[in-house]
């Protein structure tokens, strides 16, 4: 798998950062100091947070960065449309050469994160933070994706276990194991990928198929044949034939292990209606005394599905959720994106860069960016993002960047930290990666910061995330002073487009 | 990348394949001979067909297919509820000597497939089948998914290249490889996935990012550099500030860049009206006399969004698409399933079998199945599935699966071919694989065997799918034997269960 993996592989990007780099190359800018920001703009399934995921494949993808003679031979092979090289010999050579020094700040996995706020910092030469581009928005998008799907599964699962069962309904082997690692992160509990169990730690769990079942001429012997062999691990599907038909089985199955020393752990139920079964399922194994024995559903799951089935008293306490989650089906991309936001050449200082855009939405932003958490009494209150160079100690005012007419002073007194920490420093890894179980755990305890309104499915609360003032003036002066130059270049432009009107003529 | 490495990853599984396979071992099963059939029941996208796609990674991971001590340390580790371990030692052992010794037949790459067709049959010892279950649909569900988008994405374009842009929002670096390479076996014209290009041979296009022109003072200047930089692969991002002002700088770029012996390749719109802006652009490269230089569009186009921009006469001729073709968005997995289909021990008659349901679409077909496509003058007129026992030489009869009231006739003088083709022989590969681009060939030759209505987006036409009459009537009968037999098994449960009440209550 590439997500984790030793090997470099620096060609995944879109080529156009190639073609860029090799411009910033030959224009003698490649060098020249720039600051990028990783963001979204959405928040996915319409829910109320995000969870940051991704980014030990970035740390692993940047410690390996490095083109191989493999690599420099293929581009030497790419040509324009007259069919000479796309690049010269020498910027290749300059590639084969490259080694990473930029500066990165992130948010750790397991952050709680919202639109605008930046989850990856690069500050560095312009070529190399435009050649991590489309890599780091690989590696961040689909891991947040999917992290933040299965907190919702697992907020809906209300404490109860949830099993990520996606492997096969996944986007091919890495596709999976990418899904799986950020599932647990999320918050399942464990995964039917054993390959991620091994690569990753995480716990495994599976029960049995239909086709063990149909094997046999009889669903009880079936049951007991599994039983024998898997006597501390037997969960029985009891869907095959007839639901509660497959129930009354499983339970003679368990007795008869029982007199053998083993345990019905569960039964799973995997079509019909599983609130109705499962309440029906649930009497008949308490009217048997196996008050321990779990009931397992699975069935195109998803957090919706679940809470509904909750409310209807469905007795199931183990959920194993597939293809829902490791799609992400209603919402299936995390619209992030990578924006350039300030440059320099080295020794002077930064000059600020926004893209403009007809909505105010898609207007980026400026600076070099941080986000502060404040909190209160243990439970956030706001999110601030501003510039590094601004001094907050004395507290601020925030601006709502979608509503400018709604501000807010923030107290010098409020407890608070940085959300972005550093994680690599000139081109060296700085930053200690946690243990996947820690990374799972931060992501519990950073929910547990919030408000439960934050957490709802339908309509969330709007968590508060305002610029800090001088930030939000710069971007407006920025905005007008570019709209105004363009305007000016514009009119220029017309004369110029006149002339050169009359050349074709000619 | 997993998805076509040489290395063996055989615990890119579910466990409950391990726990099954190991039941089959300790039940004396493992090597009774058994047939699964790989097969979808539902169209995505409510579309009129699918394109096969994934083989390819079959292969490799079934010639790969071995247990390494590093697989066998870590199953051995796995415990049960009580802490004991799950699998015996002995098995362990028997895993790690291994070799892979199916009979695997399927369709090709790029074949058009429909509901219930087999895209995949493996025979062979029940304990090997069982364990391809979940890689194999892994490695066909997704790229199945995704060469059918592309397919509809290229059809939306009409002959025009489509580009695939979606590396950032891919399921994870593999999940990105494994979509272009469906993209391309779809239609795609071309990749921005470099890494892609290198590994597959996909042709990789580029254009540029809106960081380019942030980083100049000027668009137009930033134009000129870029120009210069990539004189016969110039394609410029106008949308950056105001996209008609940006057109207008492009061709004064242009007209710059002629002068220097180049050519502007291209303009690409990624914001905004892209009808209007479009045949704003046209017209002012074309008063330009710049007859050649295309226009590209990008910016969360999917099929429905193309035909409609064509049906809006937009001057657009290449279509840049990416999270909805590489995600799949509005139908984000493909349903396929595996499932058993008969048995017997060696020697002796096969055994059908069916997995039962409550819907009748949700019940498994039995038996050993191959699907005839016949055709008349070069256009498909109907599938047959039926059993590989059954001699079609003189025709046959088929049932409409779902409403069997419906029966068709099939002449014997009709032309036909058999869509599964043998990939293995006992383990060992039998099939020669073709090359990527007789694969994307393959699918452009298999659409234009079907009527216009099937590659409909609304209310496609449904092409005729029928079973096989002696099929049908053996599925049916076996439908009406297992119900009779599990109700008379039931009885007999009813007094068993109700013995074992009462050495509850004891």
């Amino acid at each position: 798998m590439y997500s984790n993996t030793k090997n470099s592989f620096p060609l995944l990007t879109d080529l156009y950062q190639l073609t860029m780099a090799y411009g910033y190359w030959r224009t003698g800018l490649a060098d020249k100091e720039s600051v990028f920001h990783l963001f979204f703009r959405n928040k996915p399934f319409n829910g109320g947070f995000t969870i940051a995921a991704g980014l030990s494949s970035v740390i692993a993808f940047i410690n390996n960065f490095q083109y191989d003679k493999s690599d420099i031979d293929y581009l030497s092979t790419l040509t324009g449309d007259n069919g000479t090289p796309l690049f010269e010999k020498t910027f290749l050579e300059y590639l084969g050469r490259l080694e990473f020094s930029c500066q990165v700040d992130a948010v750790p996995e397991g952050t709680v994160v919202f639109p605008y706020e930046p989850m990856v910092r690069v500050q560095g030469p312009i070529i190399q933070c435009q050649l991590l581009e489309t890599p780091l928005l690989n590696m961040i998008n689909f891991p947040s994706l999917i992290a933040t799907k299965a907190a919702r599964i697992c907020i809906a699962a209300a404490g109860e276990s949830v099993l990520e069962f996606g492997l096969r309904r996944a986007q091919g082997p890495d596709g999976a194991m990418t899904a799986s690692r950020a599932a647990y992160i999320g918050g399942c509990h464990a995964t039917s990928n054993v390959l991620a169990g091994k690569c990753f730690g995480i716990p495994v769990k599976g029960t049995q198929a239909h086709s063990w079942v149909m094997i046999f001429d009889d669903e009880l012997e079936a049951f007991q044949k599994y039983a024998e062999a898997m006597p501390h691990n037997c969960v029985l599907l009891v869907d095959t034939y007839d639901t509660l038909e497959g129930v009354k089985k499983a339970i003679v199955a368990g007795k008869w292990l029982e007199q053998r020393g083993g345990r019905l752990s569960g039964i799973r139920l995997d079509s019909g209606d599983l609130a109705y079964l499962s309440i029906e399922a649930r009497k008949m194994l308490d009217d048997a005394g196996m008050y321990d024995t779990k009931i397992v559903a699975s069935n195109d799951l998803d957090e919706v599905i679940i809470a509904e089935l909750k409310n209807q008293n469905a007795q199931i306490t183990v959920w194993g959720v597939g293809t829902s989650l490791v799609t992400a089906k209603d919402h299936p991309a995390l619209d992030g994106v990578y924006k350039l936001s300030a440059v320099r050449n080295i020794g002077e200082k930064w000059e600020y860069k926004i893209k403009l855009s007809e909505q105010m939405t898609k207007i980026s932003n400026p600076g070099i960016q941080q986000v502060k958490r404040y909190y209160n009494t243990g439970e956030n209150v706001a999110d601030v993002l501003y510039d590094v160079h601004t001094d907050l100690s004395a507290g601020c005012t925030i601006v709502d960047p979608i509503d400018p007419t709604r501000c807010k002073n923030i107290a010098s007194d409020l407890e608070s930290h940085d959300l972005l920490v550093p994680i690599f420093r000139n081109g060296i890894q700085v930053y200690e990666e946690p243990l996947l179980n820690s990374i799972r755990e931060n992501t519990r305890n950073e929910l547990q910061g919030f408000h439960q309104g934050i957490k709802r499915f339908v309509n969330p609360h709007q968590y508060v995330v305002g610029m800090e003032k001088t930030l939000y003036d710069n971007k407006i002066n920025l905005i007008k002073s570019v709209r105004k130059k363009n305007k000016q270049l514009n009119r220029k432009l017309l004369c110029e487009t006149t002339v050169c009107t009359v050349e074709v003529v000619d």
